[in-house]
């Protein structure tokens, strides 16, 4: 950098745009060493007020309707792309030509050849930092399992992972550009992209998936009357639309590791708001985590002595201190009730900033490649739903 | 015993009187080594309806309205008295003078006074063996902890129990005896007389206790149309009474070791239907446990190097074949799905029974010293109650 | 009947066989009206002194090492066939030629050929009652959550199940019948069988499957000296085997209704000795059940007014005297600290008796005809497998 | 106020104070309506590293190391008191006599003389907003489980609360001035404070309590070499000195409704690191919450039907957009991942920051009066145990 401070803009205030922008505020409160003076420039929206709602609740300094002003901007070394999935390639591609580091929302793009594209880009440019917005890595528990993996349980041996969700459940949610597009578009691409790259960062690359079934329960959506935000209800309009792709999908796969596993996503759970959870047996014991209880994980570690025989069972460990992210990163660090959802964007923030600065701290955030990856796997599980099933390998 | 086999007679076939029943038929199916041969000789009841139907259930050879009938039955060497409070003194007293061994309902008596001389006519027959039926200590769950203490955990220096029943909730639920007698004589020793004899079991002798508060939340009942069993909802007539005693008891308590307890009692909680329950700190971790879920007891144990800081919490156990009762004591033993209520009827028959032919096997009965103790402590509570909550010393 | 007993007798004296007699045995004393008398005939085992051991702790008459003398014998009308699975068809063809009633254990045969003729001996002999050991379905908790589909909840959309198990998970477990077969025989046959008849149980039909994985993560085991029953350890030879079949197994399928399902089904699982678990969601509502936790299930109710906006999120039920089994099935009836799985036994040996008597009581035991179709369904995921994972249409 | 916007400085920038901090910089980006525009001032500690240190994290334009230098700044007009207790009194009195608004953290004083003081001076100011940092009113499963008894539970017939914290369990833990002061100044006045105003802000005012006792566990502690903040282990010099007040500390209380409590509070509990804990019956149902799992809690509602006698038991409910402080308060707003504790330090800057500057929004943060009211609590506690358990009336 030429500066000696960081700017940064981010690109769509809605609900995940706002949660962007509260963690670049978070970002140098947590963690050492210090990291260099933050700018808070810009925040683009489409809907003017939406921007300047969220300018002025997190401390930015101006908006805009139109991100291609930030391309030419001379404060602006850091954007964060929270918008609409197939607005994502061109986006990243102008901010890339135009010398901005990238943090682009999952899943990365709508299509591998999108993906590749932005890999291809982001390639070209061996300068500038790009990731992908994988945020649940940053889960104290998840990163705590993934630990005790590597240190004490061994290689994974099953994987039962599921991400239950309900916003699409009530017929009365308004059409979105989230129900368009073919199967595996739907809740595979929007939470299943979330477990697979949960599935993969914890238990290694997947070799084939099979056994992949699509469902769509509600059929059909009132396109709302003006611009819809998130998920939330809206006045709907008289105009129907067919929803285009999966509320429900699930598949079966291996992992390279040999390991099985099984995959349950749906939007439109009834009772579960955002359980992304998963079961793991290990070659010396079992670990499991559901995102509804995020502070607390169960870990089995296989008794080395028969004084524990009679104690066995899964261990429930409330995330503290001894765990990533908890010391150091909020100022209170009691166990189990320390952190929320916003506190995982603050140390995305930060380990963005960290990689922009060239400072060594907290893990990095998911690559470009990663969120390739993930979509190369989202295909795959398509075209196993449309071979009725049938294995199919991934590379 | 003059006789190879033993006959065994049950006074009282309501709820309890017929688990009895049950347990004695489980007995010899249980555990090594083989018992005597048992005659199931009779069913007692005042009415004639109730013993005859347990009779051919559980398989005794016949039935009374009379248990003064058993008095010079020379088939019967054994007999549970499963009746009200108020019955127990003379009809043991005149088995014991019988020379039947007896396992006696808890509480054992309705007084101090009544249970003193209970243990005086127990004494005087050494030949004779006589046993309060505190069931739950034979709970596998508790019996694990309980060694756990001794083992791993050390001395306790809090313990926090509960027991909360729903059984008295509703104002329907008929005026029966246990609604008569004074403070104390309710919740306190109908329940808290199961949570005390635990906590002494599991933790050693009080001391003293202290802050005693009753309250009676249902303060008058219908009394029944026609004879009432358990604790049924029954046709009411017009008559009212009042509740004479404590629908709720708590106390605080000092042990005899230093420890500290707060005791909840009630018998009007919603939501709870049977909710034995307690927190235990020790010295070198903690052990809690709830009846709701009896198979599974949490432990934790504090961890004895920094290779455990990752994964230390509550171990949530389920009881198995590690732990006591367990193991030969059902045909199944799989951890968590094995036993029920029965079976602990089972396991107490048949330790009662062992004592009676010699055998070692089982942890005895609790004692009718036993029982004399827990009305003590009662006693104590009522005492500390009828003055604000004043200390009162144990002996 | 020509008699006014009925004559009991039970092949097998392993573990499930003695759970066999325990639950004759319990059988009179469960519900009303009252059975027939139950004469304990006859306990019969290749190992003479465990043949023994069993009839003396259950009260059965006599014992023999060859089912053959049970054929000829006149006093018997009812007989528990408990071995091993490749023995079952010439046994119960057998029995049904002598007229006797039967309660094979499942799966009903190690192949779909050899039930199917066991079928057509059952309906030959109209006369007689043929009945297939799916004890889970009495299970209070299940039969609770399927009567709440029906009458609350609502066509199932999602089914996740899992049957994880232990007993096979140490390599020093010894070799055994279970381990010998193809792909399909192992955990799949054993366990799974348990998992599918319940999903079709409470669900109705499957209508296919895909996506089929199987897994044997142990892959020798050492054959014990002498006779090695149940699961339990042995002394081990220095003679070692391959594993012929699947530690684990899983797949996706489709129900005729078009609800989707997983499955996962395991022996060699780490920290869960007898996991049978479910989460079901259906139209209006969802509901979740394991073994491990067996007395209560949760339910999830759609909310039908605003006023309980605030207290959404699933029930947790206490299962008690609302639910099948509970009420008169115990002599204590108390909710969540009832019932093992002794009384199971019990309740299904007591559905037997009433369906050989006559008499209208409990949901009958299920038939030859639905461990044929368990043994269809194990036959197409077995098929699934061998086609990588392709889909595999059921009848 | 006569600036435009609002000026704000935190004194004590230990862990607590840093909360304090963060929780001011997360204010203006939740809820509606917009705040005055936030002027972060200072940060005034002891140490004057500590204090540099929070002013970079948070945004503070400058640091002092004498909270006196505050008194005369005309830019500051809010200050938040998060120093050692017996601290409070004379700061707070300057800083009111100076005309800054004051939020003091809890226990607001060392002594009924001092908070009696405190109030007498808040009341002398009837133009400054002054508070008591009873941060855990705001956690959303509290204010919800006090809005449910409002409108749905009825009054509450019994209260069992704890707090049990581990930050003193270990005898390494350095001396410190929470560790002097007499009986009723250690684990009750630092946690149990936060339990009685939870129990009197949910269940309404206590009117006696009885059967208090206290006990010190770890009677001695090493004096640490240098400063030592928060509870972290330090350095330990040579110098040993008694520990003077209560680690442990248990008693009855009756509410004025009727309701009875018992109250249990530790700071030397193994294995729960911040667990401030609740069962409340009441007359329509019962609620109950943990800390260690602070978004969810469970309720029980008396069913109004009999179609749900099969689903009676808790509603395990996970805190969300129905809940206070949820919606609105947080840009992800998905149910049970939503906050952490530092979202509350944001909520409870912000309802002060509104009363500062006459915005109706959130509940008011706890008055100087309900932090002389939790002293007068304490202060009856402290003599029941000086009495030996004895009975003590509250005004």
């Amino acid at each position: 950098m030429t500066q000696s401070d960081i700017g940064v803009a981010v690109i769509g205030a809605g609900m995940a745009g706002r949660a962007h922008c509260a963690g670049y505020r978070s970002a140098p409160t947590l963690f050492d060493p210090p990291l260099p003076a933050i700018r808070y420039a810009a925040v683009v929206d489409a809907n003017e007020a939406v921007a300047k709602d969220a300018a002025t609740r997190y401390g930015f300094e101006r908006t805009s309707t139109d991100w291609r002003e930030l391309l030419d901007a001379p404060d602006i070394d850091v954007v964060s792309v929270v918008v609409a999935n197939e607005l994502h390639r061109p986006i990243v591609e102008a901010l890339l030509e135009a010398g901005k580091h990238v943090l682009c929302e999952k899943p990365l793009a709508p299509s591998v050849t999108d993906a590749r594209a932005m890999v291809a880009a982001a390639q070209a440019r061996p300068d500038l930092v790009t990731g992908t917005g994988f945020l649940y890595r940053r889960q104290p528990a998840v990163a705590a399992v993934r630990d005790l993996l590597h240190e004490q349980l061994g290689p994974v041996s099953h994987f039962n992972g599921r991400y239950w969700c309900d916003y699409a459940r009530s017929p009365l949610t308004p059409m979105a550009w989230r129900y368009k597009g073919g199967p595996g578009t739907g809740a595979l691409a929007d939470i299943g992209s979330h477990l697979i790259d949960l599935a993969e960062f914890v238990c290694g690359p997947l070799a084939s998936v099979s056994g992949a079934a699509f469902t769509t329960m509600v059929t059909q959506r009132a396109v709302p009357v003006g611009t819809n935000y998130g998920h939330a209800r809206a006045q709907l309009s008289d105009v129907v639309e067919p929803v285009e792709n999966d509320d429900v999908a699930t598949f079966t796969a291996h992992f390279a590791s040999g390991a099985v596993g099984t995959f349950s996503i749906s939007r439109v759970t009834p009772g579960h708001a955002n359980s992304l959870a998963f079961d793991l047996l290990a070659e010396r014991g079992a670990a499991k985590w559901d995102m509804e209880r995020p502070a607390e994980f169960s870990v089995l570690l296989d008794p080395t002595d028969e004084a524990r025989a009679a104690v066995n069972g899964y261990n429930q460990v409330l995330v503290g201190p001894a765990h990533p992210y908890i010391r150091g990163g909020l100022p209170m660090d009691f166990p189990g009730c320390s952190f929320g959802v916003g506190d995982l964007f603050g140390y995305q923030a930060r380990a963005f900033l960290e990689q922009v600065a060239g400072i060594e701290g907290l893990p990095p955030v998911a690559s470009f490649e990663d969120g390739l990856r993930d979509l190369t796997v989202i295909d795959a599980v398509t075209r196993s739903a449309a071979a009725g099933g049938a294995a199919v390998e991934l590379a």
